[in-house]
């Protein structure tokens, strides 16, 4: 993991380099999307996210040819619409966490050397048909079956290019004096269902492009939870060169989550966490909460009711 | 096989009605890539491919952790720069395909279990390097490791975006009369220095741009030489709705090529196939040969000195 971290701290370094070199990068890795600016003004968000068999998503116990029933009480297809669907809002949540519009989007898959000829048809259908449903027509894509002496689990790979109308909201702007806003609830991402929200979440785009226009230059930053509230607000925190208090008593919990500790560090949640220096009007459907505000110094501490402190900067999943 | 192609067919019809619903699908799958309007009126141009190891490049033959000698004389990160080397090169060289600039670049990699931590900063280096160097910065990525449960061999798959200044060149343009031209010479891919012209091959992206800038609306139609001189040209022809006669004798052969049936179906040449009324001005290094005509009709038919006729439609390989 340290090894993994330091690797992204290279890439960065690296990035940042040909940054200089091009000045159609507007903001290279390190965000929820890179920004790139087209000839005509346009601003385009980009991101790729995979979803691995076994490591993303749960596996069929005995294969694909012979399943029937995958994962409890799931089909195999319902198994792997499933599987369709967390790859494309995967990419569609870093989308919705810089306040931009999904605009299209790209495929590549590596099928097991069983994989059964229609479950290829069926994992198809099932990537336009959530790509569509999400506004973000997958327009290309690259097939290929692993080989059988090098064979692997099912990997799907979904590029999403979204546009951002003005500056992209990044995680870098928060204030001292801020207040820190999260969308929906958090934690359970295993519970739902038997599935977990973390294969049936709804990635928050229209409630992110509704916050920038709503907000408009008070929305100082935002983030998507994918990786625990405790981590993604560090990283917010170290972006933006601040540290963010949290009120345990505040962080709306999912329903069938009790505890604060657990629901902080899940990871999954693929809400909206962002700063402003006041609420949003309503949201409709979608509660807003306030949970905690930005200070001066560094890292992530959760308040307890007793007015304990706990630091959750590393609460979540460094993947 | 059979299948393979049933499923490009019915991806093909599943997008061509996405892109009835979104006007900003200027062109979906089905050619080298997908084209698509930003509001501004930039044409984006957009690709992703795979490289899996023991698919698309060698794989070494006795895992990654013990590897010195991977392939023959070349070390373990002459190896891993060369699968990134084709990875970034085949994206582009689709680019190439349409006459577009690349613009930018997403690199997702899945990592084998025993995938050394040194060997990823070398691989992440060697991507970037490519990008760098063939005007492509790549912009994000995402790097996960396969679970150890469920391992597979080291992917990498690169989405390219680019920009088509002025409407794409497609393989649906050719017209009975044409000339039928090629970048380059074709065949032997396997062949060269050991190591294969498929894992060193230079995307044609100067040639690309400046056969538009030339010839303008006479460069009918366009394709790269991906799967074998023989199956692409048939592709072009068919999406153009033409036949095409090839001349074996003047098919201009790689150094140490003989045979043009071999040639022909060998595949991995990156070289442009493309129909025009007469020939471009010279591209400096770059030979451009005249190999046939469009005809009317369809198919691709390789004439022999001897005036016998072969169907070569079939010549290359379907993966």
């Amino acid at each position: 993991m340290a090894h993994e971290l330091s690797l992204l701290a290279h890439i960065a370094k690296i990035a940042s380099g040909q940054s200089a070199a091009f000045p159609r990068v507007l903001l290279g890795p390190g965000d929820d999307c890179a920004a790139i600016a087209t000839p005509r003004g346009d601003t385009l968000l980009l991101t790729v996210d995979q979803v691995i068999q076994g490591r993303h998503a749960p596996s069929p116990s005995r294969g694909w040819t012979s399943l029937n029933n995958a994962v409890d009480h799931l089909s195999r297809d319902e198994l792997l619409n499933l599987y369709a669907r967390k790859a494309v809002a995967r990419s569609i949540s870093d989308i919705a966490a810089m306040g931009g519009e999904p605009w299209c989007g790209l495929c590549s898959a590596a099928l097991p050397a069983d994989f059964p000829p229609d479950a290829s048809r069926v994992l198809a259908d099932a990537i336009h048909h959530w790509g569509q449903l999400w506004s973000c027509p997958i327009v290309g894509g690259d097939l290929a079956a692993f080989a059988p002496a090098h064979d692997g689990p099912l990997l799907i790979s979904l590029s999403v290019i979204g546009l951002s109308h003005g500056s992209p909201v990044t995680r870098a702007g928060a204030r001292v004096g801020d207040k820190v806003f999260v969308t929906g609830t958090i934690g359970g991402s295993l519970l739902a269902n038997g599935l977990g929200r973390h294969l049936t979440f709804e990635p928050r785009v229209r409630e992110g492009a509704f916050l920038r226009r709503e907000l408009g230059p008070d929305l100082h930053a935002m983030i998507d939870v994918s990786d625990g509230l405790g981590l993604d607000a560090s990283r917010l925190a170290t972006a933006s060169n601040v540290g963010i208090h949290l009120h345990a008593a505040q962080i709306p919990l999912s329903p069938g989550v009790r505890e604060v500790a657990h629901a902080i560090s899940d990871g999954e949640d693929y809400e909206l966490l962002f700063c402003a220096p006041h609420a949003p009007a309503s949201l409709g459907d979608t509660p807003i909460t306030c949970i905690g505000e930005v200070v001066s110094g560094a890292g992530v501490a959760l308040l307890g009711p007793g007015g304990q402190t706990l630091d959750v900067s590393k609460a979540g999943w460094e993947h």
